[in-house]
């Protein structure tokens, strides 16, 4: 009977689930994120999400155990808010996400970082049900990364999992951090648009552009690179081989130190482009695994899109492993 | 009433303590490690130093409430046995030192990782003491980790902290590992002994050698690179901005993805170079810290030359922090 909210909040769209006791699904939503206004138009459209997806399932968000809310930015649960979320509109400094969302809602609300829930849900119910520990690497617009060690999440001191900018070139290609040479400036999404557009407008050709106009884009989705990779595109295929390579390196790094059983690959082009990548980055970190004779198991992420809203749902029962 | 022996077992000198139950050393002894033989040949020179140690605390080694040793190598405490230990004297297989040393000293003997033993002992009486996260970066002849999370030691799959072999430049400098690039490969002592020799041997000048022939030795030692510091030798000084360098790259990766509280530098290069050096590791790390408003204490190695013995006997109590 019991079933939780989780809230996936992204830079581009709010995913909302309804999940059952086992896991299960019950009622979705999916919105886009506003990029007009502040935080608090960002949390009524959650709440117009979570009403939706509430009424997919004959319910209310007031019959709701809880709702959990994976969100970017500093997370802080005791205090119930979330500042510095970049990627939202306007959303420089805290704002108390749980009161105005239970008042909207009639749930109890917490919170957790985006990342290290979509980690979690991959851990209790997806690819790593069956391991003990893990690294969950998100690649989409930036590379974030999750912990699991001994059955439990490792956040630090609140700022844990960040490979994104673990340093795979020292003075190499500038971050979206500010800082040089960061995995993510070579395969987080965001830096291979910068690239890809820096490159076009000096004349090389490629498909990208013409692609992401075609399909009513104005980023270069993970759709887009997907659909310019089946067409052959030079361009394409050169920057994704790039992103893999600093994968490899950065894992296997991290890997080095962590020695955790298993990697999941996730985030949106690592679900788009899946399992044929999934075996690319294990190849291209198999070179730099110390360990090399016991590489980790290294798989796709099996929750895919939901996973970070199921995840979220998994911040009211504690996150605990779910025998589903 | 209640001593336990610690046995830090290195390629150069097994450092032994008899430690009392508050940490206080009562007993030491230090030998080389013997260069030729094998693996029985190195457990009697271990039992001869615990009896030296022993004898100086006035006791026996069947006296001791037990013996730990910190080694080297693939090491299974349940097993008693350390395996592929390529710096020890004709030890590629496994060789089972818990029951030849138990028959020579009369004492239940456990087995654990040199460097992890080391950074629990600074965790549990070191520079650590008032931190639960860390990581302990050993600096000598390679480039040791060990990690303590949530006041628990982390071995991963029983490799975890392999800190050295973290990629700071893919394709670059060739390690001791065989691959390319690794931490080690610019901060380790032997890959640093490397380049000095092939550096001079194109006709460079240093008086690196010098001192080391002066001083009878056969290798670079970190006396010998502290020495040549002093007197101002541009190709010590150059190899050592690169060992920092190298340094703040791995190590500022590495604590993007684990945030901890503390990283204490040890080692013998860390112990002999010291606080000046501490604070150049802190300066390289910065430009590559994700979470730099908040950077982790970066401190000195409080236990010197006898933490890994030190650490080693804590495995005789479980490894729990001591009330000293």
């Amino acid at each position: 009977m019991a079933h939780t909210g989780g809230v996936d909040l992204g830079g581009t769209k709010i995913q909302v689930a309804i999940v059952g006791h086992g896991g299960e699904v019950v009622g979705q939503a999916r919105r886009p994120t506003p990029t007009q206004g502040g935080p608090k138009d960002v949390v009524e459209e959650i709440a117009g999400a979570l009403r939706e997806a509430a009424d997919e399932a004959g319910m209310k968000t007031s019959d709701l155990d809880g709702i959990g809310i994976g969100s970017p930015g500093k997370v802080d649960d005791d205090a119930g808010t979330v500042a510095g979320a970049r990627n939202l509109p306007g959303w420089e400094g805290a704002f108390d996400v749980r009161k105005t969302l239970e008042k909207l809602c009639g749930a109890r609300v917490a919170l957790g970082n985006d990342v290290q829930v979509a980690t979690d849900a991959e851990f209790a119910l997806g690819a790593a049900r069956q391991y003990a520990s893990l690294l969950g690497v998100f690649w989409g617009t930036g590379v974030g990364g999750g912990i699991v060690l001994d059955g439990k999440p490792w956040i630090g001191r609140d700022a844990a999992g960040e490979i994104g900018h673990v340093v795979v070139r020292p003075g190499g290609a500038l971050c979206g951090c500010g800082r040089r040479g960061c995995m993510e400036a070579y395969a987080g999404r965001a830096s291979m648009e910068g690239r890809a557009r820096r490159r076009s407008n000096r004349g090389e050709k490629t498909v990208l552009f013409k692609i992401m106009e075609d399909r009513g884009r104005t980023r270069l989705t993970s759709g887009v690179w997907a659909r310019a990779l089946d067409r052959g595109d030079p361009m394409a295929r050169q920057l994704l081989d790039r992103a893999v390579k600093a994968l490899g390196v950065g894992i296997a790094s991290s890997q080095n130190l962590l020695d955790v059983e298993a990697i999941i690959i996730g985030g949106g082009l690592g679900l788009r482009l899946g399992h044929p990548y999934v075996d690319r980055i294990r190849e291209a970190m198999m070179p730099h695994l110390f360990n090399d004779e016991r590489p980790p198991a290294i798989e796709l992420a099996a929750l895919g899109d939901l996973g970070g809203a199921i995840g979220a749902s998994l911040l009211i029962s504690s996150g605990e492993r779910l025998e589903a």
